[in-house]
């Protein structure tokens, strides 16, 4: 921000701009929205901040955000807890959760295998899974990560982990979206679909 | 945001998604983030907002946003204090600030007249621009503000009222934008630079 801009003004800006996917001039044009609102709106937005960076912590169970001890979904025991959803991040539990079709539980990896970024097996959730597995019963494992590099090397690597627990280990399925055209799929989403086809 | 989400959470999500510009969507992404800031940084976004919401008011002169009484640029007496120019909203003296030509001084009005919204002059910083010109010796004002119904009628308004004072009060150029192309300028534009041609 130029320097004939209120040094306050600046500082707030920049914790704008550290937020994912908003640039410095969108990042001032936020500044300048706090200065027109009121007293109370601005003491709102900042308890808030400070309200959900401190209640809100891991689940014991399944690792997804929470404010209390055990998440509603854990919880709740209307749920089928022997099958187990596993993701990478609180988000895609929340894209779950919006198709209203899922009754089983989730296990929150809070990231991918990436070794290349430095993120090794044991800074995931994966200890958490193991034992949650070992001390309940549990008849499958869905590993719904994403169809990237990541995503594929961190399903296989436990999947592997759980072939001699006898547990069964399901992956999502992948292939054209619904919607979607043949026209303009990539040959490997393609190549997916062909080959998981199923019977009609 | 989903129920399987923490009550901070979507209470934060609303916060973020009552700012411009940031849809439901963007506000998730962002609660998401405070979550993965460190304490420091989650209370240095709070005390951002609280400081700059407190302590940034309306430079008494020009009535630019400044944790001053008097904002850097009124008080620069290297500024040629003659020349107001009179922009809508402390963005646009950003704008013209970073052009690093202009070395007069500006007014805002902090919004343009515009009945149908109830913005009448008195709701603008018009009388205080009038004050500043009674008690000091100003030569030019620059009517800069946007090329719009409302920034045109607010530029004659004020024209209007300071032409019993004897000063000269000019209006931004309008035409073609420096690296356009006649074949895309819509009618009005090229009207103008038509209108407002110079002699080389």
């Amino acid at each position: 921000m130029a320097e004939s801009n209120a040094l306050p003004l600046v500082l707030l800006a920049e914790q704008f701009a550290k937020l994912p996917g908003i640039g410095m001039k969108s990042a001032q044009r936020l500044a300048y929205h706090v200065m027109s609102m009121s007293d109370n709106e601005a003491q709102a937005f900042a308890d808030a901040i400070l309200h959900a960076h401190k209640t809100v912590h891991t689940c014991k169970t399944c690792q997804n955000l929470t404010d209390k001890v055990i998440c509603p979904i854990c919880s709740d025991t209307g749920r089928d807890h022997s099958i187990i959803c596993v993701v990478e991040t609180p988000k895609d539990v929340t894209a779950f959760e919006r198709t209203k079709e899922y009754k089983g539980v989730y296990h929150v990896l809070h990231g991918l295998i990436s070794p290349i970024d430095g993120i090794t097996p044991d800074k995931l959730k994966i200890k958490e899974l193991l034992s949650r597995i070992n001390n309940s019963e549990v008849s499958e494992v869905i590993m719904a990560t994403n169809p990237t590099v990541e995503g594929e090397a961190t399903a296989m690597y436990i999947s592997k982990l759980l072939k001699p627990l006898d547990i069964k280990v399901t992956r999502l399925a992948f292939g054209i979206p619904i919607g979607g055209s043949l026209e303009y799929a990539d040959e490997i989403t393609l190549f997916k679909a062909l080959e998981n086809r199923n019977e009609i």
